[in-house]
C-alpha cells in the first residue's frame, strides 16, 4: 500500500470506510486487553518461585559476617547483598546502599531529603524560591510525577538513539543554578528502548553544574533486561566515569530486582559516591533502623551470584523476546510504508515506543480504548502529561499473554491507520476549501 | 540494710569500699553484655521461622480477591492483612494502610511529608518560622531523633503513671498553633511501661488545638506485647474515641510486627481517619507503586488469624516474664531500702525505666560500660539526649540470656549503689565543709 498522503481523497475515504468497518467489528468483539504498564506477565513471576523455597525454618538466617538477619540493625544492607546487587549494578559493593522493596521510592525519598535538609550541605530545596529540573523525552512517567509533585519546573530535553541532547543539557547546567537534576534511564530506556552512547555517558559525566547540588538521577531499571543473547547494548559505567571525570559526587544510580523477582517483594538499591552516602546515612538513621535483610538474604540464596542472576534473566528474555517480536512484526506489516507512525525496535527494556503523526496520539489511545484495550495514556511520556505535539504512545508487551498481546497490537495498528486516515483526509478538505473561501 | 542517707560518714566510707571492691572484682570478668536496645533474643526469633515455611513454591500467591501478590500494585496493602493488622490494632480494616517494614520509618514519612507538603491542605510546615513538638518524658530516643532532625522546637511533658501530664499538653496546644505534634507511646510505654489511663485518652482525644495541622502521633508498638495473661492493660482505642468526640482526624496511630515476627522484615502499618488516608496517599501514589505484598501474605498465611498472633505473643511473654521477673527481683533485693532510686515493674513491653538519685544517672551508665555493660545512653529518653536532672536510666532486658541479664542487672544495681553512696558522701563532706569555710 502506498503512504496515505500520496492517496487520492476518493482512495482515501474508501480506506478510510473500510478501517472504520474493521474497527466495529474489534468493538463488537468485547475485548479487555492491558498494554499499559512495563509489569511482568504470570509465567516471569513464576521464574522466581524458587526463591520462595531459598528460606525455609531449616535454613540458618545468618549472614556470612555473622549478622543474624531476623533481628534489628544493618543500615546499608548485608553485605553479600551488597555483592550481588553491586555485581548487577556493575559497582563496587561499598558503594552500594540496599534499600526496601522500591527504587522509585528510593528516588522520591532522594529528592524529599534533598528538599527537607539539602545535599551535602547546600541550603535545603524546600528554602529556594525556584528549582528546576531536565526531563528527557519521551520518559518515565513516575519520575515527572515525583518532580511534579514538589512543584519543580520541569523542562523537557528531546532524545535521539544516542540519549537526550547533550549540548542543551550542558548549556543549561552551566547558566542556571536553579537546575538540580535529571531523570535518566540510562539503558533500554523507558519508554524508547534506547541506550546511551559512550559519548553521552562521557559527557554526563563531565557536565559543569553552576549547582553544587545538581545530582543526575541515574535509573538504571534495565541493567540486566537484554532481550538477546547476541545484540546487547554495553554503557560505560557512570559512577566510574564521573570519578574519572573529576566529578565523583555528581550522581545517584538507582536499580532494583523488581522486574528481575517479584515486583513489589524485590530489593532496591543506590550506588553513589562514599561523600553522597554519608549524606544519605545521615538522614537514613533518623528514618529506619534497617530495610528488609532477610529479604536480601532471600535474593542471595536463591540466585547465589551474578551468573545465577544472568541465567535467570534469560528465561525473562525468552518470555519477552516473543512479545516484543510480535508487537514490531504486527507494526511492520500493518504500517509499513504508509508514513503514518514510526517506533522504536529495542533490544532490552519494557517498551517500545511509537510515535504517531502530529496531533493523533490522544485520538489513537482514545480509539483503542474504545475497543477495549487500555494504553498508557498519550502524553504520559512528557511532563505534566502534555505532549506539544500529541505524537508518543508507550507500548507495553509484557504483560499480555502472546495471543491478546496479537489482538491489542492488531487493533493498536488499525487504530493508529484510521485516526492518522481521518486526519489526512481532514487536511485535504481543508486544503481544497481554503482557496474556495479566498474566492468569496 | 539502712538508706544510705541515714548512715554515718563512717557507715558510708565502709560500704564505698566495700562496692568499690567488688565492682574491681567485675571489672576483671570481662563482661560484654548489652542491656541498650530493645531486641528481641534469639529464642524469640526462632519462634517465628515458621513464618518460613508459610510461602513456598507450592503455595499460592494469590489473594483471596484474586491479587496475584507477586506483581505490582496494591498501594494500601492486601486486604487479608489489613483484617489481621486492623485486630492487632482493634482498628477497622478500612482505616489500616499496610506500610514496608518499619513503623519509624513511616512515622519519618510522616513528618516529612507534612515538612514538604503539608497536612490536609495546611502550609507545609517547612514554610513555617518555627514548628514545636510535645515530648513526654522519658520517651523513645529514635521519636525524638526525627523531631530533632527537623528542626522542631521539643517541649518536654512529664509522664506519671496514667500517661503524660494532659493538663500541661491541653494547656499548650490550645494556646500555640506552632504545636503540630506530639510522641505518645500509649501502652506499655517506652521507657516505663506505663499505660494510658482511660481518662488521659479520653482527654487526647478532646485535645482543642490552636494549629488544625496538630497530629497525635499515637505509637502503639506494644498493644500484643503483655508479659501476663492474667494481668493486662487495656486502652480506650483511641481512633474510635476521636470520632465520638468529633475530633476525628486528630490522630495518627502506628503499629508494626517488628517485635512480634521479625525486627526488619515484619510490617509496619498505620490507623487513620479517611480524610487523613486520602491525604497520605496523595503523597504516597507519588513515592511507591506498593509495599512487600507476599511479605504481607506470608504474615498472614503464618498467623491465620489474630488469635494466631495472640498465642504467638504468649510464647514471646513466656520467654520475657523471666527477664523482666528476674531485673526487678535483682533490683528489689540489692536497692530496696536504700533510697536511691525507683523503676517501673511494668505488666508489659520492652522496657523498665530506672530513676537514680539527681545527677547520678550519667555516672552510673558510665560505670556499667567500664565494667563491660552496655546501657542505653543516660538521657537518651529525653530530647536532645538531655536529662535535666540526669536521673533516667533505660533498661532493656529482651535481649541477653538470663544468665547473663543476671550478671548485668547485679553489676547495674552495683553501680547504682557505689555512684550514689559516693554522691552522697560527697555530699556530707561538701556539708560539713561549709560550716568550716564560714568560720575562716
Amino acid at each position: 500500500m502506498k503512504p496515505y498522503r500520496e492517496m487520492s481523497k476518493k482512495e482515501l475515504k474508501a480506506e478510510i470506510a473500510s478501517l472504520h468497518e474493521e474497527y466495529v467489528r474489534y468493538q463488537n468483539m468485547g475485548l479487555e486487553l492491558n498494554m499499559m504498564r512495563g509489569k511482568p506477565c504470570k509465567e516471569q513471576l513464576d521464574l522466581s518461585m524458587g526463591m520462595m523455597d531459598a528460606l525455609t525454618s531449616d535454613e540458618d538466617l545468618t549472614c556470612e559476617d555473622g549478622t543474624d538477619c531476623r533481628n534489628y540493625g544493618g543500615l546499608t544492607g548485608i553485605q553479600e547483598a551488597k555483592v550481588l546487587i553491586g555485581d548487577m549494578m556493575e559497582n563496587n559493593p561499598d558503594n552500594v546502599l540496599i534499600f526496601g522493596n522500591s527504587s522509585l521510592n528510593v528516588m522520591y525519598d532522594t529528592v524529599s531529603r534533598a528538599y527537607t535538609h539539602g545535599i551535602m550541605g547546600n541550603t535545603p530545596w524546600c528554602k529556594l524560591d525556584k528549582i528546576k529540573w531536565l526531563c528527557p523525552v519521551p520518559g518515565y512517567d513516575r519520575h515527572f510525577g515525583i518532580t511534579e509533585y514538589f512543584g519543580f519546573e520541569m523542562i523537557p530535553v528531546p532524545t535521539s538513539p544516542t540519549g537526550p541532547d547533550m549540548d542543551m543539557i550542558e548549556r543549561l547546567v552551566a547558566s542556571d543554578p536553579a537546575i538540580k537534576g535529571i531523570w535518566c534511564v540510562p539503558k533500554y530506556s523507558n519508554p524508547t528502548g534506547y541506550s546511551y552512547s559512550d559519548e553521552t555517558v562521557r559527557r554526563f559525566a563531565r557536565l559543569k553544574p553552576a549547582a553544587p547540588d545538581f545530582r543526575i538521577f541515574w535509573d538504571n531499571a534495565y541493567g540486566m533486561h537484554h532481550l538477546y543473547d547476541d545484540k546487547q547494548d554495553y554503557l560505560i559505567e557512570i559512577l566510574a566515569e564521573c570519578k574519572r571525570a573529576g566529578n565523583p559526587d555528581l550522581v545517584y544510580k538507582f536499580a532494583s530486582t523488581s522486574k528481575i523477582t517479584f515486583p513489589g517483594s524485590g530489593i532496591a538499591a543506590m550506588a553513589t559516591s562514599p561523600n553522597n552516602m554519608e549524606d544519605i546515612l545521615s538522614t537514613l538513621k533518623h528514618q529506619t533502623i534497617g530495610h528488609d535483610k532477610v529479604n536480601q538474604l532471600r535474593h542471595v540464596r536463591f540466585f547465589k551470584d551474578i551468573h545465577g542472576m544472568t541465567e535467570h534473566m534469560r528465561k525473562h528474555a525468552a518470555i519477552l523476546r516473543p512479545k516484543f517480536e510480535m508487537v514490531e512484526s504486527i507494526l511492520d506489516k500493518e504500517l509499513s510504508g504508509l508514513d503514518i507512525g514510526t517506533w522504536t525496535k529495542p533490544l532490552g527494556g519494557y517498551f517500545i515506543s511509537f510515535d504517531t503523526m502530529e496531533g493523533c496520539a490522544k485520538s489513537v489511545v482514545s480509539h483503542c480504548k474504545k475497543a477495549g484495550v487500555a494504553m498508557t495514556a498519550a502524553g504520559a511520556t512528557w511532563p505534566y502529561g502534555k505532549d506539544p505535539h500529541d505524537t508518543n504512545i508507550r507500548i507495553a508487551p509484557s504483560y499480555p499473554p502472546l495471543e491478546d498481546l496479537k489482538k491489542a497490537t492488531e487493533l493498536f495498528a488499525l487504530c493508529v491507520k484510521l485516526v492518522s486516515a481521518e486526519k489526512i483526509y481532514d487536511d485535504m478538505q481543508n486544503e481544497s476549501a481554503q482557496p474556495a473561501a479566498a474566492e468569496k
